[in-house]
């Protein structure tokens, strides 16, 4: 992550400024408010601001629930019943912003999530950064065997090597080509004075996928938990779950109860089918129950056995 | 407005307790956060919490145009810019949370509006506090005879009287019965030991639809903005006006360059068709023109005309 | 359900019309078209139109996943696989559309799925009909001791027919005073010449609960089994659980392989918690272990042992 | 475009198979039906599914309205009624279906449209084809000295063909490397035995953004007009606008009433603002009016004096 010294000085400027406010307000989540987080080799995640906290999920419950709500002892005990009942009204009552840096192949990854309000660096406005994703050597692995998403083994050194040239080289190439097509320097002056210069809508598309984007990210918190869900999961692109980490390590700051319930009721836990239910009923009957017996595929046998750690 | 000693005593607590933070904060807004703004007999609005402000529109804004927005000398030049030309999502940036006392026929209009996050107040979960709409003289208005849906001339003495009446003893009576059916006192006691009571669920079905509901209501300024140009509008239903009115008060301290752009762009600016504007350029470049000409029907023509002061 | 011979005619004539398209078209749903489903005591469910089927689903995810879809032998195979790990783009690729009669405070609980498009019926500009939801003998039930939302046992007789007479008493009244202060009949003509007649957006206020309403509903097939998979459960009320089941036929005709690997992985499916789990991988190696030392709560414990059939 | 064999037959299986349908069915629709419109060099438009017509919004009106509709006496002046009057949710009873293949930085700009319903071809699953847009020399344009997002002048010959040469070269060289890292040709084979070849999901962030993607795109009939008010404009970037101008020739045959109500209300129409509302009815009333005293900037002036013809 390289900030400019003008960023560096914006936000030691915002995180300087305190005031005071009658709203909810989480210590732990403002101290790390405006500080971008590094995500990849130039890539941030920077919370920019907030709306509620786990009182304000609370709160919105008891509204909904009145005297329903009042046997539930504690605030943590009602967050844990709302998120194992999918009782997900609550949870939207808070919000949160961030600013991102992200490569665009991710970006269009991530923008499939349609109920976030998103607000982009637009290349048709202004020239992007001489920045793109080269992957870590030990993230350069082979396409999967077993599946036709996911990655294999890591690419051996020389084919590896291999890579990474053609990486680096192709997406310099194709930005100072995008430069000289611009025909436009960093202050937005003519390079050369006989040549137009071609516009910035057209000229970006000569830019790889690896180029990096920016964007503010709002989202509620019930849609930021379904987010991480999806995306700080293991079969999730290793590219998009740093981002989700990096992200939940923000939840966990801002709303703790609601990150543990959502630890235990997302996170670790798992959907049973109605097949997979009835061999589990009859495993601990004691009952003999076979794949072919089942009604599962032999990959959701192979695949519930290894969850339950059972052979 | 009728707020228990508990409700009262909350609100003190709420306003007395400050803390620091980070975030952009606006003074105006914290000035009457918490408090209950009255509406209609027993209704209100209540902002409850907000995120951003104007600065973060312009930021957002500024984000995605980058250079592009350089020339624009102030923020309120480009809020107005952005509102003129529908660039939305940087007013999405922005997040408010009402709590909001409604009766229920109101409610059913205000919910058409799908784009909030709501939590309200639920009657399979909780009994509803005695509290019902019953409009002032002035409101008691007839079928309008010029449109299906408005109100015409304000109903006189004798007839309105007998409205009145009626109104009041029905949502008494049936409250009472749903009391009755219910078999539950204020404290959630039986009254009768030898009934069993009906359920919540199906006890308020005997409620009026001017029965009192509330709900926690959050948005983002851009479709708050446009729930206002709906609903704070002269052909809205006076009980929903006055509560789009209650909220547009508090936009205005809360983002008040926004608020005169919307003023500008949206509350004083009008539509023209295609052959409306057509029959705008004809009188101003002096030619003749008249309804039959124009291809406007009679009553687009008259508005046309009204619009423009005319004739 | 009450039809007018008006309405009996519209059906008539919408079913004995047929077209020849070029679009995916389902028998066993064009059956049933337009004809309505009688649910309660004058509620109906009318599937008015519907766009795609099951082979949409399977087109729309092989465009997605391309090669990836090509060792998923049939359509079946991959709409399981499409449901089990939760890709919904494809299930959003079918659209119904729903001609729906229910009772208000039903409609109210409808209506915060708000991922559909809705045309309800206006009585601002309309008169409601004279009909209410009066719940039958076997539905009169009173509040459940076991939680805040549900019913428990069914009244007795005597309690039962108080409550009864009190709901068809009270709907009547009210709606007859509706009628008096609009002093409009049927056809919208004055019934006392004297009096002006209140304005319909605020007589309605007067109605109860119960009265009915209706709209079309159209919505994704992705969000129908989203909300089908809440309101067709145990746990919803009894008077919109009858709704979704006869939706439910409905997707059973129309996407006959989707039915089923939805009642394979949502509705006979289950969720496990982090603690369940770990629970489940305990009792399966023969381990010990209690309620105490499982991280659960007493309910969840129970729940879990009931779900697994275990003691 | 070029298609396939593969394509071409399927398209002809599609056409050629017929089906009796009772849904509302629109015959100048299903002439063209999957049939792909050229757009660009490479990429087309195809309709693949629809639900509703003309009629079908008259229909949710009315159902909403009720008797309220019965005074306007035909389908066109209440299409035209509720387009005026921003009445939006009939408009959302019909749905449309589209096959599109387009440029990844123009499918970048369109997806921040939310409102639809995507599959998207998966690149982390599949090879992209070799397909890249290059702009015809009449598109080669300089960047607009006027605005900060437009096209100003087309390019001369040198300097055009300079750029084509670029975009020409990159693109290819580009995508051969990215063949060359995954180590796999057309059928799915290895290229080079000794080499594992880069997983798919890395591999493609190689691609130029001129590469072609393609997607099935479902949206209701409300937000598609929203979408080409926005896109089948002037400003919009031209190789967007060319899509929009497909998709609405395709709206003509579908909804004709709808469309000319759009054409009349939307595409046709202006926005004034309430400065501007104000100098037109000065300048009917003959009075004087300058810039400086409009209230209006000098660049809403001198755009307000074109829309107007007015010097």
């Amino acid at each position: 992550m390289d900030l400019t010294d003008d960023q560096k000085l914006e936000i030691q400027e915002l995180r300087s400024a305190e005031y005071l406010t009658r709203r909810a307000t989480v210590p732990a989540l403002e101290e790390i408010l405006y500080e971008p987080v590094s995500v990849l080799d130039h890539g941030f995640v920077r919370t920019i601001d907030y709306m509620g906290d786990d009182a304000a999920v609370v709160q919105a419950a008891r509204v909904s629930y009145g005297k329903g709500t009042k046997k539930v002892s504690d605030d943590a005990g009602l967050i844990n019943y709302l998120l194992r009942h999918r009782h997900t009204t609550p949870f939207e009552m808070c919000e949160i912003k961030f600013h991102i840096k992200v490569p665009i192949f991710i970006a269009r990854q991530w923008i499939r999530h349609r109920t976030a309000n998103i607000n982009e660096y637009s290349a048709r406005y202004s020239v992007l950064d001489r920045e793109f994703y080269i992957p870590s050597l030990d993230q350069l692995a082979s396409q999967s065997t077993q599946n036709h998403q996911g990655r294999g083994d890591v690419l051996d050194g020389a084919e590896a090597n291999e890579v990474l040239q053609i990486l680096k080289e192709d997406s310099i190439r194709n930005y100072d080509h995008y430069v000289e097509m611009l025909n436009e320097d960093p202050d937005g002056n003519k390079i050369d004075e006989d040549r137009n210069g071609l516009a910035r809508e057209l000229a970006r598309m000569n830019l790889t996928l690896n180029a990096y984007t920016q964007w503010y990210w709002k989202i509620d918190l019930h849609n930021l938990l379904h987010f991480l869900s999806l995306r700080a999961d293991a079969h999730a692109q290793y590219e998009i779950r740093v981002y989700a980490d990096a992200m939940l390590e923000t939840v966990k700051r801002w709303v703790p109860i609601t990150y543990n319930a959502f630890q235990q009721y997302r996170v670790g836990g798992i959907n049973l089918s109605a097949s997979a239910l009835s061999v589990v009923k009859k495993l601990l009957a004691g009952d003999q129950i076979t794949q072919e017996d089942s009604g599962m595929s032999k990959r959701e046998w192979r695949e519930l056995m290894a969850t339950l750690d059972h052979k």
